[in-house]
Formats: structure tokens, sequence, C-alpha cells
């Protein structure tokens, strides 16, 4: 039996999402509340993974588990094993072929900032500071660059390995929000550290330390020099995964 | 010479904000942070305490230094010596007669709530979870009740040694936010837990178990049994205190 899940986690003590040796990941944390409430070994599927310290409202997962049970229940019955950090917010028994990674249609992460000389205790777990005004029409300028089909080949941390660098942007839009600027970018799929380093783009268009051109020769070039710094983890937050028809709606 | 502080903390993991024998507080931490920036004992003076667990993005302080300073240095010399869930935004030098405490003229105070069947753990830290419908409007109606001058004898926790329980509420306005209900409650002054027991009231009105009469009752009659319960701490922030004359736009 398939069941899909929307979990949200605060990524601050994790490792990340994947299982790894050497830390605490989400990915353990759900299989181990898994193992404690059915008895059974089972993987968790993500519909990617996130890095270290990165935060997430609304990652889809999915799991098979060798019992049948009210879809809705599953989620009630991880959290009673989950700690504080992290969450599953709904559940549903999946359709045929659902699979939470190879049926994404789209994601949609945000990045917030806080401009401010000095750090805020209570912005800085779930957002990065900027030691400058904030310019938000330079910003926007530089994210209009980014829409549409791309060649994100100086967007991807060296030494992944994938087939394709290109990628569609949908979209991205900037709100305002308790003294947070939020960066939401929409896509078909992301490469590693892409939209960290997306933004940190943006950023260094906004300080003056890149051109417009400058960006756009980096898309059309793939040039590394081209593109701003990779920016801390803690301002990401995954939360959005699109599907279709939507797991948690259809009617089964 | 005395200065005057804008701090913000993360009250997560204190026990308030007054110096205690049984557990750390914000005030302790500020102190010591004076003590090593200057060599020098000094107490530092809030605009009011905050409980154990409640927020501040804008608590102001006064404290009094042996030694003289450029006003607005000051902030980086104790966030040198603070941990990372406090930090002071600002600093001045104080005009003469200022203080923290007796000078204060309004405070706003913010009270965050989420509606939701299941505790989601990115909002959790700063915000109640409410397991029920959010009725924006049956708040709204329940906090015009609150506006102007009334006995809040009612909305005070038993215990607290006061001249009088008659406060002034300039305001009440709700804002929406990314999944939040915040609450914004400006006045003069609060008695102890007021904030937290006029939302909780404001919250039950809306959830049928007090009706608007219950709480005019309660502001003329100021019986305990008509008023809703003591929300959690947590979702609750110091955001603005005001001084006439401003203490950080003011010259010196």
């Amino acid at each position: 039996m398939r069941y899909a899940i929307e979990v949200a986690y605060d990524g601050t003590n994790y490792c990340g999402w994947q299982i790894q040796p050497n830390g605490m990941t989400i990915q353990q944390r759900l299989q181990e509340a898994a193992a404690a409430a059915f008895g059974t070994v089972c993987t968790v599927t993500a519909s990617g993974r996130t890095d270290s310290g990165v935060h997430a409202s609304g990652q889809v997962c999915h799991l098979d588990l060798p019992c049948e049970i009210p879809g809705e229940r599953l989620a009630d019955a991880l959290n009673a094993h989950l700690p504080e950090d992290i969450g599953v917010l709904r559940s549903a028994r999946a359709y045929d072929g659902f699979d939470a990674n190879r049926s994404a249609k789209r994601k949609t992460y945000r990045y917030s900032l806080y401009f401010s000389p000095r750090r805020n205790p209570l912005l800085d777990r779930y957002a990065t500071r900027v030691d400058a005004p904030c310019d938000e029409g330079a910003l926007s300028g530089a994210a209009a660059l980014f829409t549409g089909v791309h060649d994100f080949a100086a967007y991807c941390s060296s030494g992944s390995q994938v087939k394709t660098t290109v990628r569609e942007i949908y979209g991205i839009s900037l709100s305002r929000r308790e003294g947070l600027l939020d960066i939401y970018v929409c896509g078909g799929g992301f490469l590693y550290n892409m939209v960290r380093t997306m933004v940190g783009t943006m950023l260094w268009h906004s300080l003056g330390k890149l051109s417009l051109e400058d960006i756009s020769a980096s898309l059309r070039e793939g040039r590394r020099s081209l593109v701003g710094k990779t920016m801390p983890a803690k301002g990401l937050t995954l939360v959005r995964v699109e599907y279709s028809p939507d797991p948690f709606e259809a009617v089964r």
C-alpha cells in the first residue's frame, strides 16, 4: 500500500534530507517513526533532497506500508513518533503510479532575507541577514532574467552529476513580510544549490557587483565567475510541491 | 552615563526577563554582557518584564555605565558578548530623565495564532496552534470591546499587586501572514498576563464559548468566569515600546 504524506520541518538541527552515516537526517527520523508506528522497515521517498539546514513547509513524500489504514490517519500515527521539529501535515492513500519524486511537476522554494546592520534573533532562524539597504527594484530586475528555459550550469555546484543542466523557471516573485523580503522561486526542477546561487546572484546585482548583462551572460555561457555566492541554507524553505492529480485531493 | 538600547530576543530558552535564582533570564544575559564589555556591574532596566517564554522584537532598556562611549557603538559592544538568541538592535545616549520603564508611553504586543488540526514545526516556535477554523470576524468583534479605558481586573492573574487594574487599549488590529493570524494589541500599559488572557477570550468567543455580552460583563464586573483561558507564552512578542521624545532619535 502506497501512501503520500506532506511534511514540514525545521532543518536547523539536521544534516539534510537523505540518510547518511555521520549525522541525523529528516529521512531517518521519518523512517524511524514509521518503524515505531507499524513495526516495519520502510523507505520514505521525498520529492527531492533538501540540504543540511534547509527547511520545508510542504515537502511531499511517499512510503509503502504492508498494512492498510485510512489514509488520513497516517499523519497522526507518524506524528506520535516524531520530534517537535518535524511534523506530518497531511496524509492520503496514493493513487496508482504516484511517486513523490518522479511525479513532481512543479516546486516552489522561498528564500527569505532581512536587511539590517545587526543580527535579529527573531528573524535569524529562517532568514539570512544582508548588511545593506534593500533594493527591491534591482532584485526584481535580476529575477526577471531567470524566468523561462535556461541552461543553469553556472548555478549548479560542481561535482553534481546530472544529464542536463537545462531547467525551466516558471516565475519568481518578491513579497514583504514583517521585516523580511521573501523571494519565491517556482520551477519544474532545480539543480543542487541552484536557488541559493540564484538568490546570491540577484543580491550581488542589487549591491552593484554584477550587471544584468553579466547575469544574462552567465546563463548563455555557463561561467561561474558571473554569478553571486551561494547563500546560506537557513534562509531556504521548500514551500510547495505540485502533482497532477494532487495526491491529497484525488478520489481513491 | 545613561544609555538606551533596543533588544530583540527569542524567549524560548529563558525564564523571562527578570533575574531570578532558578534559571537563566534575558536581564542576566544582558548584565553579564555589559560586565564582560566594560568590566563593571550594572543593572539593565527594561520597559517592563516579559514572562518565561515570551519573545521581543523591540524591547527597550536603559543602563548606566561609568564610561562615555559613542551611543551607537554600545549595541555592537554588547552583541559581542551575547548569545545567538539575544541581540541589541540599536543603542543611543539617553536624554536627561529618560527611564525605560517609567517613561514608556505606549506598548504594542503581537499574539500569533495558526489554525490547523496538526502541529506545524515551522510555525510553532513563535505562534500557538488552534485546532479549529479561523473566524476572523468573530475575533475582530470581540477585540473591538477591549478598545478604550476599562477595568481589566478579570484579565489579570491573581496575586499581582498593582494600584489599579484600569488600563487603556488604544487599538487592536488583525493581520494575516504566511499561514498565521497576528493580533496586535497597543495600549498604555498592561497587567500581568493581560494580553494572553484577552486573546484567549477573543478565541473563546470565536469558538462560541463566550458571547459578546459575556465579554462586556467581564469588563464591567471583573469576573474571571467570563474570560477565556490565558494563552501560551510562545505566541506572544513585545514588538514596540514608544517614548516621547524617541530616545533613539532625540538630539543629544
